[in-house]
């Protein structure tokens, strides 16, 4: 079984797929007929497809989220591929097939990347730092076990938040080896909360956003974290007003470095500055690797990145 | 003794005045001669001034916010006046001048203003915003009582911050009855709140800000305020996911509407679109009678203003 | 028979509708056959319609803007709802019905909003700004009776331009109280004014703007506006260098603030700050209070809107 | 005597220059003494100066625009180029010298000018577009003998606006003849009232602008201009809906492209898009014209042009 | 045989036209059957069109870029006119037709366009800029006898770049004659090499733009032009720090005049300014020729421009 | 002897400073004196100077980016220091001092600095990318040895630029060693390459940039180094349509990411992605370490940063 990825026009498909959307439509004919406007992923990526016969039964046997098996076709449907579905049906038990292998993860296990977690927050070295992240942490330890770092943008995949935090910590390490005047307790703390709210702004399932919370919408993950290391130092009894519910409230809410993007402060502290530039360095780079990696190999350019400004990346043949 | 604001060039002036800048330079001369670099004030407005015999004794006699007489003539020094002090003395007690008539002030008395404050707070008829209310307005009590709205833009005057809250409050009870869809409590909690932390964002003395405070730079007072809203919430006992504080925050960290003005979220309750825009109506049309007032009435021109893209505003005769 | 805004997916619906639009289309079948894309509407809202069987009759039978029976059900495409209707007829005498019954209208009824605009002009005690004032008004007196304020941002309904200038009227009444500074002639003058060219700007039946007009589009109400009062004080002897000219000029030409939004120059009179900031007040209150109308009350977010920055609007549950 | 763009430093100079400007200052030493401070100017640039030993008299004796006999030093000041006065004295009649011969001027005689325009004026073949143009013209014809086109950026000298226009109305002759689905009687008029209104936005004198009118700020020359052409149409009895007012006030008010620019519609019209880029033509290779001749010669780059971006032009040794 | 920016709704078509677009689609039937949608295209403009009943032979024997004939009727479908094909065929050697009448060409013969040039060049007194010039023109001599300016923008048809250059030679000549300060041989160079490297940058075919190639993506034709005067440099033995090397590729670097247009500096010598304006305004009066040219004739409004800020041009009854 | 960077105000200072910079002045007395404006520096920072009593001899003896010794005292002007000079004079052969002592250096050596780019160059594993960047460096391996990588910015001192490009080669190695689908010698070669012709565009001494070269402003580092890299692939056969080539200047051409930054083309290989954001994560976190070096140990603040937005950075008490 081809993953979707390596898939081609005509190819004539048949294996197990998770329904990552799936809409009920009626056709322009008359009289209208039911089908069924779907999303089929895989752990490699994802293709649109479209089944017509829809039963009454079949509207009530699919969900989205499910694990199904399909035969059908690839099409080209304005100038996209699209999956002509023949035949469908539900996984069962007897497949052996599981849920987590069919949608698209980091490529590191999500209870690894939450230990890597869990252990630099103890080689923070400041106790104060050390509990108020500890805190945060604790509060959404569950939800880094799968939550992705964004909708659309970047890490948008199974425990694509905790790999995002994993991979700035091995450059915010390197960093602070080169440049001692960094201090690595806050590199780390920042790093750690800068979207530890995430999961609280969206409402994700399997790696996948389907919405914003109202929190998500009204208040954002910047403020939240913010509030939560409020929170954090009321329960801890650190006083608001010290330099470190100062420097790390000052962390999280600077990190998106301009007001337009949504930072009410502009990273004014050593560490501020590198950590949004670390961030950024980070999400752009995977933003690259994620679509040179989900991008038919043949193809010498990937699709428009939006958060890269909508450019697409070149193969370069050297 | 003609106000500050009824001066004009050749003007021979005695009486009594604010330091409200004090500097110490040297002249080009050889060799160099110590002089003062002075910002005099009273209520109606301020203008520069020079004083060029400083003595040993002036250097320790003289201080920034000090009362002072001043005898000298109001010259023209590229194309603005100043004064040319010939006689300085600081006032005495025997004086009977009091610093408070020498500032410039919010034209209804600060325990008033506070009062008023006080009185809306109460008339808060659901009670968890009441006490959030309540709970924040009592931080900073003292503090209203003569703190300015901003360094420069608007209110930028003794009490001017309790004046703003006052004059909006007046305004929102309009709107309010004029759109009975609006929640009237959640108006007047965003008016109350919207600009509550700005005594902890900026350090000012008899109403003039000298400079902004760490916390105002780093956190700035939309995150400030929004913080003392958890704080608040956590010292009351009301969730910090209630539609309450949702609802509270959501007020404050919108009122500066767009990302690049400082707000990280945009206004998307009906009450925070009402927030954002009463402010606006209030600061702006502050600034132009502020300016109307303290300009020569003989001008037909203010001089430009800031806070109006640096517009000048026109004394039509109609 | 529920209103438009009532309806949920799944509806049986029958009963009187205003084809708001009407547009004959072909399938993509073979033959291809012919149907109609409709918007229905009520007062209370709209709702995008298909009716597959059309007949050689239909074509010549249906118009936009007319009344008709409809028989169908809402169901949801492409995550919208949408009518299908399964039969439809002309509205005739005998079912008692009335067009304006079902168009968008303001809450107040157009000859009471016109007679208030009129009563204000009369109150305008400097006899040239009066005297313009009421030549302009007359110019479009009676288009003021049904034109909209805007095609689509706000206001965008029966009579919902002399609302909006109503409604604007008692805001800067009670601004004039609060502030007497402010002349309460130029600005009853400015509010009647500033857009009192749009029925000239616009193509409109109805309270539907269909189009704009070639003056529209290459004049613009702004310097449209700025005509009349020039063609105004022409006819009544009043000098076009005089203050009165003037100062109405500029409230009319600066009202939209800024050169991006389409104002040749910038609020420079107190009186012009104040017209732009009441007029932004009543539009976006007005935009966020139609939103919630039409939006169907067990939703918890209205639909995005477009002079909102493409904000939606939460029902806050306080 | 060397032209003023001539100069060096360390020259000794002698000779008849324009007062440009003209401010008494006191020096800052004890007791302050007056001086000078002023700006010399001659038909080939201009340069800053200083008359240290001013006395009662000369108070009296000098004011700004007159010509004056020098006798100084070119010195250096902050990298710049100033002339330090021994001596000055009034011109007399004596002396021969006309103020018309020292202020800067386009290089053909107003005369010559106005009376290119008014016979184009006269080549405009439909009739209504050629008296409106010719109503506009007479209002400003004793102004379009000296005004210049603006305050700085270009043509910013004696009859400059006459000579702006004259120029492009070469280039709009060339462009219609190479295109002739352009209207040439509509690129005439539209070239001839663009900066009709100038003259009425700016107070000048000799070719300097000293200030803009109160009509320039609150209504600008765009407005005015479009104000011209109503008067005209109706002193005419030219309806203002016929096509021809429309097209000359949209060409006036679409003139600066953008709405950032001043003008409130875009071009939309054929000859609007042409009138914009031609006057945008004229103006740019006038400004690095005049930069080039006003630089002494042997410097490779001139100063920065605030009209282009504020970039430098270099002289390409080709 | 009507032109196609003559055709009406309801006009029944016979002849030939171009298959500028082909793509072969799905019907949503059950089962799904293929169609073609194509855009059909003549000298005078094109119309997009749907062919249904598609064999398999068909499917072999259509490609794009070829010439049929169809037989058809014009729909409207999503209010723009759509052509239904009944019946088509390839078009044969005894219709005696050919392709080259069939695309939207410059109304100058290639030929005579590129003579033009050549000669052009001739005429470039300085030596070195003469031979640099002709090295590049001899690069893409063939393809400046057909390719397009632009993908959509400008003189996006057949022979474009070759009649923009030509044209803008025409307008140089002028402004040459009109403003003796600027180089002849500067602005001759300036104008034929500025988008010399476009048939590098662009992918087309009879005159239209299929895609950027990959150098156009990730060089762009103005470095690409700057690249080739470097070689051109080197091979004619010119030293690159020469000042002709220098003020061809500021000319070439500089002509899209801002960084955010592409153009890595700003225009800095004389030429360079006047190169930006004659470029934009030959470009933009062209724009508004060719829309006006192929717009029914009937209409009064041409589409939007995309390149003119969206607007549409009125064609003014004057 | 205090460093620079160490002084306060009303400090005695005695010893040897670099004359930065010098600037012959004259008092505004009568008769005016001469005096020298001077900016003193060492290798801690800079601070700026008075020198009075200039004798003729004096103006003779003193140039720019000499060393001298000096006594004087530390006084407030404006609010700055400024050292008032009592006695100076030129340093003799005797008194053992060597300028390079005296600027500001980056913190490596620069041979060191050069052999480390060396050795890297020789890291590049394909042949043709390793020769190219060999070409280039050696252009300029001498300025490599002591030019700053920008005027103001960062790493403006002695060796700045290769300082820059090795900090870099850190960080790509790093990052290169993190992510494998990264190319290592386009890292190498786009990081050595990308500010490789800024000698070329700014002129400096001792690592003080006094100007931008005339290339420098009209064709600027970026086109010049995409210049280099043709120029290279001529003399060394390589052709200029490879990858190779195409690769390496997309990588020089899109590495200040936007258009408005001074890049035509915005990155779109993987490798330019990374090349831009380790390119600002190096710069931006040298400009707070530097701020943070030379500003006064007990300020709690820096002065505000040009590059960083104007931001002054916090000294976190953590």
């Amino acid at each position: 079984m081809k993953p979707i990825n390596k898939l081609s026009i005509q190819d004539e498909i048949i294996g197990f797929y998770l329904l990552k959307e799936l809409n009920m439509r009626q056709t322009n004919g008359t009289p209208p007929k039911d089908y069924f406007d779907i999303v089929l992923a895989d752990a490699s990526g994802q293709i649109s497809a479209k089944y017509w016969d829809v039963t009454v039964q079949d509207k009530e046997t699919f969900l989205p989220m499910q694990l199904v098996k399909i035969q059908g076709t690839v099409l080209s449907y304005r100038d996209q591929p699209q999956v002509k579905i023949s035949r469908i049906r539900k996984a069962t038990e007897e497949d052996g097939v599981s849920l987590t292998d069919y949608v698209r993860a980091a490529p590191i296990r999500p209870v690894d990347l939450v230990h890597t977690i869990n252990l630099t927050v103890n080689e923070i070295r400041e106790p104060q730092i050390r509990s108020i992240v500890q805190y945060c942490v604790t509060k959404v330890e569950e939800k880094l076990m799968h939550y992705p770092a964004a909708k659309t943008y970047h890490h948008a995949y199974y425990a694509g938040l905790a790999y995002h935090i994993v991979r700035m910590l091995e450059i915010g390490d390197f960093i602070c080896k080169q440049r001692p005047f960094l201090n690595p307790d806050l590199i780390k703390a920042g790093i750690i909360l800068h979207d530890i709210a995430k999961p609280e702004e969206m409402i994700a399932q399997m790696g996948v956003v389907t919405d914003y919370s109202n929190h998500g919408k009204l208040i954002g993950h910047i403020a939240l974290a913010s509030n939560w290391i409020v929170e954090a130092a009321i329960s801890l009894d650190i006083p608001l007003e010290s330099e470190v519910v100062l420097g790390l409230q000052h962390l999280v809410l600077s990190h998106h470095n301009l007001g337009e993007w949504g930072s009410p402060v502009q990273p004014q502290t050593a560490e501020a500055v590198a950590l949004h530039h670390i961030d950024n360095l980070d999400a752009k780079l995977q933003m690259v690797e994620d679509a040179l990696d989900t991008t038919i190999e043949t193809e010498p350019w990937t699709p428009m990145i939006r958060g890269l400004d909508n450019k697409a990346i070149y193969r370069l043949k050297v």
